[in-house]
């Protein structure tokens, strides 16, 4: 149906298309609510019995559970090929994530494995995992290049993220990540020189991404490097983003925020410049990835700092078969609250409409309002503080995409 | 099928009918793996090639994953009726748990619910509980009193637990922790004797119950009530565990050793002499409870230590609706991975093994063994490090009880 009505016993939604920030969210909770949809976007939500008389004959449903928006997961490391729980074991013995790097392991593994496999392999092993995490609750996506890392690679996994996203039910935005690792072909300066002159222009031109991403770390890529690829990502036309001060602090949080990052991801380890920038930034989001901090047995990030400061905070999976298996948005939901202190309705707007933001989704994902697409989950209990409060059990009874039940 | 035959890719099981301990483990694993079993008990198991030819006649499977025991899950506080949710979300906000305890909140919270349902509505509420452990792999199980908390009310609660005992596939121990809390028409002193001298025997005249727990805590019970219900508990037969240093320090560790206790759980405040005692321990098994750990955001218990020491170390959900609200042992053992750095061959016997040792299922459970019963789990992948590897995901393809198929 791509009308109709679903009534139930509570709906919880954030509102508008700013991000939420610090500890002021724009959460909406009804009770004995319905929600109205026509040609899949939403026509009406509030209260049952204020449901306009325009919408009482269309095909409705009762549901037993609140109705949230679905979840948005804007980081993500598919499209990748095979899984690296080996390298996590020898972690467990002792071994650093940096060291594995080094071995042999790692992101340039991962390449391998992505090239010695067929795009009909590759799509076969990913679909299953999309799916998965649609079962989740998961409606609208991120994927990354990043396995590529050559020039035609990388154009290639940027082309295999497209395919997927047309096989997909979800919507998924494709962020070129060529800066994940250099490979060992070049030497970083030349690497990053390639990516800028090739692989951007390249990528843009075929219409292959919609963002452009850098690791910035120290067995990675640098604060300059990040200011070169973003001076070529906007030449291109396409907004940028990286990963910041994860594993070491190296000064990405504010350089993000300075050169116009739509958003700084992991944060492990920001400091008080990094904190204060993403505190007043417009066009920064912080995107904390819990899973891969408990992975990696990581420092936190200074979450509280970050609230105070009034940071607009995105949680993601970062799903990736190094240091985040983990494709539940739940998961990162309850990993998000109980191991940094989220509150239940900074979790709900950093798992929807932030993310939304994050990806520039948020003009039809992200909330539960008139206009948007009606994507919806509706949860197993009417209280979205089931979600972080059950962590190992998925908390989504079924999937709506434009009004159409799909899981 | 009572008799049959199971052909798998791998077989992951620890062995023996004694815990592991320390960092030495029993596991054995055989590859392109067959187990064959007989009136429900396991019959041969090893490598396919070398299946006798007596049971080649046997109805047989083949699946695509790894066999490895079911998981013994034991330490929960079902049945309980009802969850707590926005306690949760007041903890999130600032407010203790034990300022929680302290204003009708917590454990007494969860005996004015169980009080105020009927017997069909507990059964109701926790059927699907036992069936969703089920589905994750939970094979046998602990059920447990605690929040009856008057004479009446504790027996109540012990017959609850025999009766969902009887309406689940799962063989269930049932553990008698009336020395949970005291409850407010008692002081702490009085309740301790009406523990010993009424509801301990009253219990074990019925068969209510297979052993007796304490919860030692600065805001539950001493050492010295320790003491008093051990000596309680086997005068009546039954054999005794404890709750052991989870929100401070009491020494319950090394108390629990002295006394003969079956089990020291939580010992997140464990110190040097709880940790030595544990290490040399013949009768006391450490059992760590990782999910609520992180669910309070607590301080780990010294695992290292305890592995250094030699401890038998077992992992449980610690499922109940304050504390910890996982059901799931595949999340305990992700969680127990990352968050205690316990390597996959530990956590395997941490989990079947050491528990089936803990509840005195050992004999029958824990292990894939001959003469054992053919309780099992095929894993959606050859290998049990996939469990701990994917957070978040239910890592269980199908359950068998004595060798029937029954998720």
């Amino acid at each position: 149906m791509s009308e109709g009505v679903a009534f139930a016993p509570s709906l919880v939604t954030a509102t508008g298309t700013s991000p939420d920030r610090g500890a002021t969210t724009s959460v909406r909770s009804v009770a004995d609510a319905a929600l109205a949809w026509r040609d899949g976007r939403i026509a009406y939500v509030g209260a049952a019995a204020d449901l306009p008389d325009e919408f009482a004959g269309l095909p409705s449903t009762r549901v037993g559970g609140a109705i949230v928006p679905g979840f948005v997961d804007c980081h993500t490391h598919l499209p990748f090929f095979g899984w690296r729980a080996d390298e996590f074991e020898a972690r467990l013995a002792g071994v650093s994530y940096r060291d594995l790097q080094g071995e042999g392991g790692g992101i340039l593994r991962s390449r391998r494995l992505l090239a010695g496999a067929a795009d009909d392999e590759v799509l076969a092993f990913c679909l299953p995992l999309a799916q998965e995490m649609l079962v989740h609750g998961t409606t609208a996506l991120e994927l990354k290049t990043g396995y590529g890392l050559s020039v035609d690679g990388e154009l290639r996994q940027a082309r295999l993220a497209r395919a997927l996203s047309e096989d997909i039910p979800q919507e998924a935005v494709v962020t070129l990540l060529s800066c994940h690792a250099t490979p060992p072909e070049y030497t970083r300066e030349q690497w990053v020189e390639e990516v800028c002159s090739t692989i951007i222009p390249a990528a843009a031109a075929e219409a292959l991404v919609d963002m452009v991403d850098v690791y910035v770390e120290d067995i990675a890529f640098s604060v300059d490097d990040l200011r070169k690829v973003a001076e070529s990502a906007a030449r291109a036309g396409l907004p940028f983003r990286c990963h910041a001060d994860q594993l070491g602090h190296s000064g990405a949080a504010e350089a993000a925020v300075r050169m116009g990052c739509r958003s700084a991801d992991h944060l492990n380890h920001a400091g008080p410049e990094g904190v204060k920038a993403l505190g007043s930034a417009e066009e920064t989001a912080a995107v904390l990835l819990p899973v891969s901090t408990l992975f990696l047995r990581a420092d936190p990030p200074p979450v509280a700092d970050l609230i105070d400061a009034g940071a607009a905070i995105a949680l993601a999976t970062d799903f990736n078969p190094g240091t985040s298996p983990c494709l539940s948005m739940p998961e990162v939901v309850a990993t998000g609250c109980s191991l940094y202190g989220l509150s239940t309705d900074a979790a709900l707007a950093a798992s929807t409409l932030n993310p939304a933001w994050v990806l520039g989704l948020h003009e039809r994902h992200g909330t539960l309002e008139v206009g948007k697409r009606a994507n919806f989950v509706v949860l197993d209990s009417p209280s979205f503080a089931m979600v972080p409060y059950r962590p190992g059990h998925n908390p989504v009874a079924s999937v709506w995409l434009a009004g159409e039940p799909v899981s």
